[in-house]
Order: structure tokens, then sequence, then C-alpha cells
């Protein structure tokens, strides 16, 4: 397993701060659903530390410095991304039913879904706030943008939801999907710091196109971790995707592959209840044997370089392009 | 009962259709359930007049005429205001596990929890989205402004949602509650044209504290109508705040009026299970005994009397001020 970044590691203490800072301006009913939903805090609101990776902030700031911003322009940015994500997170679980997030109980579980509902709404408006704060067209601008990113992800769950009723999703339609679900938060995030810093709209399309087709690949290779990775670093059963009859990429290519194992998977995902151990073996040797897995692994390597070649045309510096693409490298591995 | 002021009635076609064509950018999923939680279709998708009064856009409209702006540049803001209050209710309607919204079926009942979260989501999200449009310092404005009412509506809700849970709630923080709740979006409709306008801080402080003060004397009034109201107007079960055992303005000040009857009305509130209609009764003679009609009435004068100083103190030309004043009436009548 390759080491986390240091560009997510050392700007993390610094964007913590800005996120507690900025989180005192709720309400303290709903700012402890926030703080536990973040890992600051244990259900009784004792201190924890089970945060995520914060990649998104890192990101953020790493456009502020693609853009030549100081890093105080662009930690507003880095805050919004974050908290966009949390709610997004907050909202999705309450929707999917998801029991655990991070290796504890989701925050819905725990409060209620009244009050991750609440948490989930005051963390998007929270965003936008931050932004605002400043009166620049940079912070403008970057609000647009968020607000944009923020409708995709919308769809993108509106749609992802919908994939569940259905037994005839295209391998089209699921990348819109995990475009706007993953990858357009993620654009915005390798943007919004060089939107802040009022940087060329070259360097924010390019930023976005980065962003953008790591998100993708990204998604590829969580999509293949749910049926192929360990437990110990998914944090979640084995074959957990499988299990919950998720179509995701492989496993929407494998369905629409036309081959007798796509046959007998599409038959095995719509046999009612739940499935056992065997069929869910059965299910991903089917997802493989029907080409899903090494489409995939080919797809995620395709948007890496794409989102390489992306980055090789933004013109940014080498220390900085090297950072951006070690997130990608380190965001996209699959042996982790 | 009093006509609808021209002001709510004649600029209603131009809001809903600039809400239609902003709807227009959702994700047909989405806009779905917008589109029934907005009145303008059935469950099934067919055409409908449903809709609401549409008293918060007549306001943000009126707010650009005070500050001398065009019709065009008060637009966003009166969309985007009703944006911002149906996604409050699309929200709240979950969390208060209300089935009924004006006479039919609550969204969240007819497209599930998950849709409706989305729904409202996508709502709050473009209400931003439509003042960013337009990159003017207005706009940066009325934007900081209305996430700033947002927070505060979400506040409220949240207190809303803990008062259930306690039998000390004091008088000052129900009025708390129902500023956030109520009047922090009402005072940023009355207020958000004038933003746009670009019109003086003054006149916008002034018309935002008439919104604020005309804001708590309607929730006064409101809560009045949810235990003496007819069912008639009020769409509602007759004495339905008091079977929902709601901690409604007059109830909260009857429980602290330190009477017999405010002992007797803790016992009947703190009873679990439904009460009978004679229970109901018996809890609006006590509430009315202890003081709770009269000072409610009274308190929605005082706040009716200090929103028209605001009005007066806002320099506004008389026609404008007279529509504002017509509007306060209206929503502050006790006899429909």
């Amino acid at each position: 397993m390759t080491a986390v970044p240091a560009s997510i590691t050392d700007g993390r203490a610094l964007v913590d701060q800005a996120m507690r800072a900025a989180a005192e301006r709720l309400d303290p009913s709903i700012r402890k659903v926030v703080a536990y939903h973040l890992g600051w805090t244990d259900e009784h609101g004792r201190p924890a530390a089970a945060g995520g990776k914060a990649l998104r902030p890192a990101l953020a700031l790493l456009s502020g410095r693609a853009a030549g911003a100081s890093y105080e322009t662009a930690l507003p940015g880095a805050v919004a991304v974050e908290f966009v994500h949390a709610f997004s997170l907050l909202h999705d679980d309450i929707m999917d039913g998801d029991r655990t997030r991070r290796h504890r109980p989701a925050a819905w579980t725990v409060f209620g879904p009244s009050a991750a509902i609440l948490g989930g709404d005051a963390l998007l408006a929270l965003s936008e706030e931050l932004l605002l704060d400043e009166n620049t067209r940079g912070s403008h601008w970057a609000a647009r943008a968020l607000t944009a990113a923020t409708q995709r992800l919308i769809s993108g769950q509106s749609f992802d939801l919908g994939f569940e009723r259905r037994d005839d999703v295209t391998l089209d339609e699921c990348l819109t999907m995990a475009a706007d679900k993953t990858g357009a938060l993620l654009a915005c995030s390798c943007s919004i710091g060089a939107m802040l810093g009022e940087g060329p709209t070259d360097l924010v399309t390019e930023l976005t196109g980065f962003g953008s087709e790591m998100g993708l690949a990204f998604q590829l290779v969580d999509d293949l971790l749910g049926i192929w990775g360990s437990p110990d670093t998914t944090g979640k059963p084995v074959l957990s995707d499988l299990r919950a009859r998720k179509k995701s990429l492989p496993v929407v290519f494998a369905l629409n592959a036309g081959t007798p194992e796509s046959a007998r998977l599409a038959e095995l995902y719509a046999r009612p209840g739940p499935a056992s151990e065997d069929d869910l073996r059965e299910m991903a040797r089917l997802v493989e044997a029907a080409g899903g897995r090494d489409w995939a692994a080919a797809e995620a390597d395709r948007r890496i370089a794409s989102a390489e070649k992306h980055l090789g045309d933004a013109g940014i510096d080498d220390h900085v392009r090297a950072e951006f693409r070690d997130i990608a490298l380190f965001v996209t591995e699959r042996d982790h």
C-alpha cells in the first residue's frame, strides 16, 4: 500500500481547524450531529478522531496553489467541498438505508433521520455561506460552480436510486450516474481553489477535466473493491456490492455484455430475497467471466491517462502537478 | 374575509412562469416530485393547479419596487425565496410525519421519503444557483442573505423538533423558534428584491425588520387558528395543534402563566396516547383561561404595529408601502 500523499496529510490539521471554526456557526443541536458525522466526536459527544481522509480539501488547496493563490484564499473552498461531501453522505445513508459509515454507526441511526436530514441541510447552506463570505469575483465563481456540482451530485443519487428498481440500466447511464455522483464534486474540488484565486479560465477548465476523469477512475476502482476488495480496507463485508445487488459499473458492463454469463447474472440479480454465500461467489465469477472486471480495470487506466493529459495541459508548476498526480494514483490504487 | 391583495395576485402568473422555467434545470426524476409539491401536477404527473398563495414571491417583487429596481432584477429573488420555502416544507413534512399538505397527500407519502429529501436538496441548491446566475454586487448580497435565512429556518425546525420532547419550553425560546422558522425567510423575502436592486442598506434593514415582525404576527395568528380556526380555512381538523400536542405560542404562554389552568394543561399535555375530543376541548378552554389566547392576539397586534413602524421608516413611496401593508394585514387576519 502506497503512503498517503503529503499533500493530503500536510493541510489536514489546518483544514480541520477551519472546518471546526465554520461548524461553530451552526445551532448546537445541529452541530452535535455534524460533529459526529465528521468524526470529531463519538455518539455521546466525547472527542473522537474518526474522520475521513479529507481528499477533497487537499485537492481544493492544491488547485489554489496551481493558480498561485494564497492558502487563505483557497481555504473556504476546501472546507466548502468537504461540507458538501458530508451533506451528501448524511442524506445518502438515510436514503440507502446504510447503517454503517467509516466503521461506525451512520449518523441517522444514532440521532434519528430528522436530525440527519437537518444536519445535511445545514451543511449544504453553510458551504455556500462560507464561499459568499468574501465578496470577490472568485468567490462568486466558486459558489456558482459548487451549486452546479451539488445539483449533479443530487441527480446522480436520484439516478442511482432509480437503478435499483430497473433491470435495463445501460453502461452509458451508469457512467453518467458515476460522473454526476462522484465526478462532479471531485472536479469542483480540483478547480475551486483556482476559481477563488481568480486563475485563468483555461486552468480551471483543465483542472475540472482532471478531477472529472479522476473521479470516474476512482468510482471504477471503488466498484472493483466493492466486489473483490478485502473487508479490512473497504470497511464493508466481502462481496458487499453484490449482496446489495448494486448496479455498479463492472456489474452493468457484465449484464450488458451479451454472454451466457450475462444472462445467468441477470437471473441471480433478479431473484428476490437475500443471496446465499454460494450465489454471491457465483455472481462475482460471472461478472469476471462476462468481462466486467477486466473492462473496469482497463477503463480506470484510460481515465487516469486522460486525467494526466488534462494535468499536463493545465500548464502548472511541476511540484503542484506531481502532487495532483500522486493523489490521483493513490485514490485509484487497487491493492489497498 | 378580505380579498387577496392585488400585489399577490398580479405577479403570480409571471412568477409561476419563472419558477417553471427554473425547474426545467432539474433532473426529470426530481422535477416530478417538485412539480407535484408545488401544485403544478397531480400524483400521476397530470397538470393541476394546487399551489400555495405565493406570498413570499409577492413580497420579494414589492421589495424590488421599493428600491426602484426593475421587475426582472427582483424576479430571481422571488423564485429563490419560494424555492427555499418549498424545500423546507418538503423536508419538514417528512420530519414531522405530516401526511397532508394543502389538502393533498404530502409529497413524501406519494413518492417516498428519499425522493422528497432529494427534491428538497435540489430546490435549496437551485435557489442559490438562480441568484448567482447574475454576477452583480446585488446578487451576491441576496445569495448571502438567503443562505443566512436558510440557516435560521433549519435552526428553527431543529428547535421545534426538540420542543416535542421537552416539558420546560419557555416563551422566549418559543418566540426565538418562531422568529427563526417563520420570521427569517419572510424577512428575507421582504428585502431580497431591494438587495438585488442594490438599494441603500437602510432600506434593506427596515424591510428586513418589517418582514421579521410580520412573520411573528403571522405565526401568532397561525397558532391561534391551529386551535380556534375553522377546518375549512386551515385545511386541518379542528383543534389540530392540540391534538398533536404542539407547543405553539399560545400554548407555551399558557403553560408558563403559573395559573391553576396552566398546571392542568401541563398534565393533559404530558398524558400519553391520543386525547379524547373532550380532552381537546378542555385543553382549548385552559389555554384561553390561562391567558394564552388574549396574549397571542395582543402580541400579534403589537408585532403588526412594529412592522408598520419599520415600513414608515423605510422611506418608500406610498403605493409600495400600501401594498406591503395590505399583505401584512391580509396574512395576519384572524377571521378567515
